[in-house]
């Protein structure tokens, strides 16, 4: 008599383990030259030098009255210095000289004019005809940015790995760099498998059949993480064509994964084809995190394969962690990713188990007068993709809790 | 004499009042329908009722043996309930139905058979040929999902105005829906201006010149924002060219934005034209906020128009507050959008000013033993992007408090 003999026993590796292996085992992908438009998102190949000083030239931060600062030394409310009006700066011209005892008017990040080394605010002058006085002094250097002082020629503009968020694409623009080098994007090949599963745009199902619901979702979140999406189908329950067709994907993607069906066949073939793809071969079968627990992870000739749940929920989960962290890895990302949260009180206890991480969905309510979050779990015994649909984000219980209670601060974590 | 000529006095306006302003002056954009593969990211623009039971039909949750709870009753350890093993459950496929005393093997997923209401788990059984012995017994719906559980047919699957995130596009496969009817996307124009500008592709610079680099960071921004962006170019100190160009950008999209010059005609000429391009023309002149404070905001036949500061670090920072509330405006946003935070220490005091809303560029660094972060403000004399492109993120200092002390725990909303 065998007890439980359907029951495959999983050597369950802890969650913040996997993410250090993922760190470790593959490499980012190899480099391509995009326009900046195009850069957004991606993470740089090599780091960038700027190629010329920025500023290009001395600017004054202020609209105001370039001056020899020492002649404006001593000048009060009661004393004002007088200085003869020579002329204004025009933006984006070459700003006029001026002789001892006059100033020129400046905007705000218009030149310096030769002779002048700092800016008098307007505010701070009385104007009479061709005369301005000066009622505040001011030193070398006041309200103005001198050539150079962001950046020198020759200095690092970049480091190699950085993200190129709007603040970085600018400073690229600003400094005259059209083209750089970044890691090339991930492309995610998905197959969904299980012979309960039928395509999505089926109009009636039969008794017993789903849809494939989370190839459109995966495809989602693969574009918010920054990933090309290719989906090869529903694969049926025959090893030998889940090896084919998984061999052909795997050729031309960079990241391979499985949506794996609740029948035998597709489980154990999703396996089987993970360990046989490619050596090493399976890393990682089963993921001490719920929802998500029955997760694979396997590295076949150098590529990620990742065989998700094929609960919607659980692999949503897990694709949103894992999955993005190997995206992340591929894509060039030096540091591990901050996630930014919410801060909230819960509104009741949440039971868990001792070495696992749960997430546990929460919906979100703002007081109005306080403006203080409360988190509100969203429990449904099914666990289907309405409380998902419900939910706000995600709260994260540690392995080394038992629960957490009503009342407590939590952080939680947004789907967006 | 006339102190400070060419000082203009503003009526500056709380941020907070602006967001407001915004949410009652602009309206959500018409409807359209698209297929749920390109819906990600938009809000519904009618609620959606569930063609369809979910789930579809009487499910386990479990690996295991489905009988009629009631004949399990009194089983134990010791003794266990007998049951005949009339078949398996195949995913995808009608199940067989059973007679008294039967069970039949059931996986997750799968399809109850007639005449029974709960599953036994394959742990708590022993399996003897054609023989299965329970050692618990179980209640009747125990480790079932019953048909409509989820989401009866007819019942609201998801409101108007949701956004539809990963969750939601699986939910809508799930029933079947693949065409969803939503707000159009936000079409953004997008002009500079300023003498003193040169398109950003200009390799050498002469004197006085800085590029556009404003136009990629902000085309960016909008991307991650949700929203189309067209560039209109660099617009010259000429009123009658700001207006013409203005006017048919205007008319070809919905949200028309300038990037202001430094130039005396450019600051002119933008206020000017965003007054006379439509009724009611100017509303906001100026916000109570650093960095950003000459912020123009406008409703131009029932269109809304921005202008931005043309100071690189205050455009981002104005786009990515104001810019994305008039785009999550018009996409269908019903709620005010949840900023996600990293908490952290700050390292050192910031100053502020009271009354105003100040934005301090930090960088996050993260103690690896306590898993604590820190928050560095990264201060910069210029204030030019490279200050932002070292940040990670920004705090913020509430218009009533006079600065931060080091040490103060603050919360850090990152750029991405």
């Amino acid at each position: 008599m065998i007890r439980g003999e359907t029951m495959k026993l999983m050597q369950v590796s802890d969650p913040v383990a996997v993410l250090k292996l993922i760190r470790e085992e593959y490499k980012a992908l190899p480099e391509e030259s995009i326009t900046i438009e195009l850069a957004g998102g991606r993470y740089l190949a090599k780091a960038l030098k700027s190629p010329e000083d920025v500023p290009g030239f001395d600017r004054s931060t202020v609209d105001g009255y370039a001056v020899a600062a020492r002649e404006s030394f001593g000048a009060s409310e009661s004393i004002p210095a007088m200085f003869e009006l020579a002329g204004e700066v025009l933006m984006g011209q070459k700003a006029p000289s001026i002789k001892p005892g006059q100033c020129c008017l400046v905007h705000t990040g218009g030149m310096l004019p030769e002779n002048t080394d700092a800016v008098i605010m307007v505010e701070d002058t009385e104007v009479s005809g061709n005369l301005v006085n000066s009622f505040k002094q001011v030193a070398p250097g006041e309200n103005v940015i001198h050539q150079g002082e962001d950046l020198k020629a020759g200095a690092l503009a970049l480091e190699a790995g950085q993200l190129l968020r709007a603040p970085e694409i600018g400073m690229l623009a600003s400094i005259g760099i059209t083209e750089v080098a970044v890691h090339r994007q991930p492309q995610i090949g998905f197959f969904s498998s299980g012979d309960e599963l039928v395509p999505y745009s089926s109009m009636q199902l039969k008794a017993g059949q789903i849809r494939d619901s989370n190839a459109p979702a995966i495809s989602y979140l693969a574009s918010q993480f920054g990933a090309g999406f290719r989906y090869g189908g529903i694969l049926p329950d025959n090893f030998e064509v889940f090896m084919e067709k998984s061999r052909a994907m795997l050729a031309a993607v960079d990241f391979l994964v499985f949506s794996g069906g609740s029948s035998v066949g597709s489980r154990d073939y999703t396996a089987r084809t993970m360990q046989e793809l490619g050596k090493p071969g399976l890393l990682v079968e089963g993921i001490a995190i719920q929802p998500g627990k029955p997760t694979l992870l396997a590295n076949c000739n150098h590529k990620p394969v990742l065989g998700l749940p094929g609960h919607p929920v659980s692999a949503l989960n897990i694709f949103s962690i894992f999955g993005r962290a190997i995206i992340d890895q591929l894509a060039g990302r030096l540091q591990e990713k901050l996630m930014p949260s919410l801060n909230a009180s819960l509104t009741r206890n949440v039971a868990s188990r001792t070495g696992r991480t749960d997430y546990v969905r929460v919906k979100l309510a703002r007081d109005l007068f306080s403006g203080e979050s409360s988190a509100v779990p969203v429990f449904g015994r099914s666990g289907m993709l309405r409380t998902l649909a419900e939910a706000d984000g995600l709260l994260v219980v540690p392995p080394e809790k038992e629960g957490l209670l009503a009342g407590e601060k939590v952080q939680v974590y947004l789907w967006e």
